[in-house]
């Protein structure tokens, strides 16, 4: 699957173009799918005459979003863990990846550089769904705060919180070091995701991996809504 | 938390050592854990006198092994994803982890290769579970048969398969090929990790969040049993 700018007259970026010829092996004439990162795609074949070109669309369809909407944040971490962190959220079907400063967080980004770094992700989040044939793109949103989250619904995941449900659709996982008190003191209820110690990547992919489990029906929530 | 060969009589290597003072910044007179790997544990203090000595130990405490015990097999992959895998496995809490040829991986390792790969695995679950606080150790058993591990009773992943629940604490996760025919046939029911294509690190990250979290009674299965 390869993302393109505009569905009705498709055509492949350089970049992918080479991804599906030098890592995909695909060759001119093999079908694929192109998608708008919103949920519609369509059929075409690799035009044999023009690189990058297509021909034989198929119709267009849509895959609806998922409901609700499931959204994790995360605190920023050092290192390529952000984006192991997108990359697998992507992967598991999460519809809404957010990156936050925590008082905790090791890393102190400023603007730029914090700017920079999601465009970073975001590019992440759009190879792991061409990857995993996701037409839907999550959305990555830009650095916050955590109080603005908490005011916008979301809710802390700690050990010992109540079990997971679909009530709980947007959850933050905080850094290693836990949340602080101020941080603590603006939340409500927290959410747990088990009894163990978790690194921080291992509890956004665990919340990610019970969220979208509950919302598949793979799972059911320990009290039934 | 340090793993001691014998729990009486405790001594800290010389790298875990290293790791207690130069990573986690302890320091002569700090209180830590030590483990025997088999689920006790007791406290002590670090000998200001002498590197490496312990003094002031209390008492020996047991942490009962979880039940049902819980196992994940994974493909050999290349690169980093087998160290990735049994890191998070053992984060999460899974018992026994076992690395399996498939006829569809690309890894094709001899015995002396294996046996390596396998002694330096057992490294990284000693180091994830140190990091962890879980005193008892997953076992990384050798590399195996797909249908060696099927006739003791493991079952396949695969999407379309019935959800996962404690009846079924062994899931082998397959290759990003996914299964051969002749694989496919020596086993019975599959189990499904949602409608989501995974990678197979993500995959037996997966596995291991929704068997651990159903043991744990985070969430429940989709049909009690």
């Amino acid at each position: 699957m390869a993302f393109v700018a505009d569905l009705r007259g498709p055509a492949l970026s350089k970049e992918d173009l080479h991804h599906l010829l030098r890592v995909l092996r695909q060759r001119a004439g093999d079908q694929l799918t192109v998608a708008d990162g919103e949920g519609r795609w369509r059929t075409a074949r690799l035009d044999p005459a023009e690189a990058g070109a297509l021909r034989e669309f198929g119709p267009v369809c849509e895959l609806p979003p998922a409901t609700p909407p499931l959204a994790v944040g995360f605190a920023l971490v050092k290192g390529d863990k952000p984006e192991l962190i997108v990359q697998k959220l992507t992967e598991l079907g999460i519809d809404r990846i957010v990156p936050f400063r925590a008082e905790r967080s090791v890393v102190r980004w400023d603007v730029a550089k914090a700017a920079k770094a999601v465009a970073r992700l975001r590019l992440v989040a759009r190879a792991a769904a061409q990857q995993c044939h996701r037409p839907r793109l999550p959305e990555v949103a830009d650095v916050a705060e955590v109080a603005a989250l908490v005011a916008a619904g979301a809710t802390l995941a700690e050990r010992g919180g109540v079990p997971l449900s679909l009530q709980v659709p947007f959850v933050l996982v905080g850094p290693e070091g836990g949340w602080s008190v101020s941080e603590g003191a603006v939340a409500g209820d927290r959410v747990g995701l088990g009894p163990h110690v978790l690194r921080a990547e291992t509890a956004a992919w665990t919340a990610a991996v019970l969220l979208t489990s509950l919302r598949d029906g793979t799972v059911t929530p320990v009290h039934n809504p």
